[in-house]
C-alpha cells in the first residue's frame, strides 16, 4: 500500500502501477515505486521497479514526448550500469484505454514468465524478514541498493551489537567500532535544527539555527573524535507511518565544516554484528 | 482514469477502488467514485458506485471506527431511498492486506454474478454515447441522477434546440421555453465573480464583488425578466479535464436576491429538444 500511495498524486501513474501490481495478484512478488538508481552520472528514479526479476517499469505521460527522448537516453545509462531490464508503457489517450491495458497485460505476463524462469531461485517477497535485524545480521552486511528501512530505532542498533526492546534516542555511540555514531536524523528543517541531505544522496549538511549554539555544536563534535556516522534517517510513509532508512557511512568533512556539519558518504555498505552478551 | 483519479489522495479508498476496478476487468462495466446521492435529510457520497447494478461499495478506514456506527445509518437511509445495495470493505490492518484482498475478491465475483443475473438487460457502458447530446434528446430528459457532464458548451446547448458546432459563452437563451437562460458558470470565486453553490446542490449565489456592479446586475436581471437558469457548472476533473456538469433548473429568488442574486433549484430534470430548422 505503501508503494502504491508513493504514485497517488500523479493520476496516469497511479492507473498503471495500481494496474500492474493488482493484475499480477502475487504477494510473493516485491515492488518498488520510485526507485533511487546511480547512473555514471548521477542518479534517476524509475516508476515501478521488481528487484526479484531485475525489472522496471517506466511511464509515458502524455504531453510529455519531449522529455522521453531524454528519458530513452537515462534508460540506456541504467542498463549498462545494471543490467537490468527496462519496458516502458506509452499513455496515448488518441489509441485509447484499450491500447494501455494492453500493454500492461503484456508486462503481467513478462513477470509470470520472469518468475517461472527463476524457478528456484525465485525467492519469494517476505516483508516480516524484511523488517528483521536478524536478516541483515545473518547476510552480514546492510547495503544501500537493498533499501533497508526498519519500523523501530532499535532495530536498526540491534544490527551492530545492541539487543535493545526499546529506544529512542536520536543516535547511540557503535559498540563494535570506535568513533562511530549510529544516527537517526530528520534530514529536513525540524525546529532549532535544519537538517538536509543533497539531491544525489552523499553530502548530508546538520545545521542549528542558532548561530551560537551551532558554534558550539561544532565545536564539540570536533573535538569528540567521533568523526563517522551510520546515518537511518527517519521518514515519514505516504501512510503517515515512520521508518528509518539506510542512507550510508558517513564522515565529517572537516574542512568543510565551518558554519555547520558537512558529512559525505563515504560507504553504501555497513558490517553487522550478532547481538553482544 | 478520471473517477480512479478522485480517489488518489485517499490511500485505502485508492488501494480498494483500483483493485476492484482492475480485477473486474470489464470496460462495459460504468463505475462513479463519490457519488453524490439524495438522503430524506441531505445528502451523502459514497465511495464507489456502480449504477447499471445499483451496488455501492463503502470502504471503512482505519482510526475511522468511530465513525462507522454513523456510516452504517447513513447506508440505511440510502437503501430505504434507492433500494441500493450495499457492501462495505473493513481496512483492518492487523488482519492484514490478505484480508482486504479476500473482501475486494468477493466484491468482485459479486459484481461478475450481478451482471450474469441482469442478461440482456444489462446495458454495456458506452462512454462516446454518454457524452452525445443525441442520446439525451432521445431520452427526452436530462435528470441529476444521471451524472450528466458534456466535453463542450456547445453539447449542452444542442440537447436544447441548438444546432452548434462550437460555442463558448457564459451562457444563452433557451430557444424553446421563454425567460430561460442555458448557464455554464465557475460556482467558485473567478475574478471579478464569487459564484457559489451549497452543500446539498440547491442554492447557487451568484455575486460580483464590485457592489456598484454587483448592484447594476442584480437590478438588470430582475428587469430583464429571464428568472429561470438550466445549470451545467464548468468543472474541473482531477486529469485538468474540463467538464460542464448538469446541475438542474434554478429560479431566481427575488426576495433573497439583494446584495447578490440567489438561484433555488427547482427541477432535478429538464426537457430536451430536438435540433430547430
Amino acid at each position: 500500500m505503501r508503494q502504491l500511495a508513493k504514485t497517488n498524486k500523479k493520476n496516469y501513474e497511479n492507473y498503471v502501477v495500481t494496474r500492474i501490481w493488482h493484475r499480477v495478484n502475487n504477494l510473493d512478488i516485491k515492488f518498488v515505486t520510485q526507485q533511487y538508481i546511480s547512473r555514471p552520472d548521477g542518479y534517476a528514479l524509475t516508476d515501478m521497479y521488481f528487484p526479484q526479476l531485475n525489472l522496471h517499469v517506466e511511464i509515458d505521460e502524455p504531453h510529455h514526448k519531449k522529455q522521453i527522448q531524454q528519458d530513452v537516453l537515462r534508460e540506456q545509462d541504467i542498463i549498462n550500469v545494471t543490467n537490468h531490464q527496462f519496458i516502458r508503457v506509452d499513455i496515448d489517450l488518441i489509441k485509447g484505454i484499450e491500447y494501455i491495458n494492453e500493454q500492461i497485460e503484456s508486462i503481467v505476463n513478462k513477470i509470470s514468465e520472469l518468475v517461472d524462469l527463476l524457478g528456484d531461485r525465485f525467492i519469494p517477497w517476505d516483508l516480516d524478514k524484511e523488517l528483521s535485524p536478524q536478516t541483515y545480521i545473518q547476510r552480514g552486511y546492510i547495503h544501500l541498493k537493498d533499501n533497508v528501512a526498519f519500523n523501530r530505532i532499535a532495530d536498526a542498533c540491534n544490527c551492530f551489537g545492541y539487543n535493545y526492546q526499546g529506544f529512542q534516542r536520536g543516535g547511540t555511540l557503535h559498540p563494535m567500532e570506535s568513533n562511530t555514531l549510529i544516527w537517526f536524523p530528520k534530514l529536513f528543517p525540524n525546529g532549532e535544527w535544519d537538517n538536509n541531505i543533497s539531491t544525489d544522496e552523499c553530502t548530508i549538511t546538520e545545521r542549528n539555527v542558532n548561530a551560537e549554539k551551532a558554534k558550539n555544536h561544532i565545536q564539540e563534535h570536533i573535538e569528540s573524535g567521533i568523526h563517522r556516522r551510520i546515518i537511518f534517517a527517519k521518514v515519514k510513509g505516504p501512510l503517515g507511518d515512520i521508518m528509518y532508512r539506510f542512507k550510508g557511512v558517513f564522515e565529517l568533512d572537516l574542512l568543510s565544516s565551518t558554519s555547520y556539519l558537512v558529512w559525505r558518504k563515504v560507504s553504501d555498505e555497513v558490517k553487522t554484528y550478532n547481538p553482544q552478551k
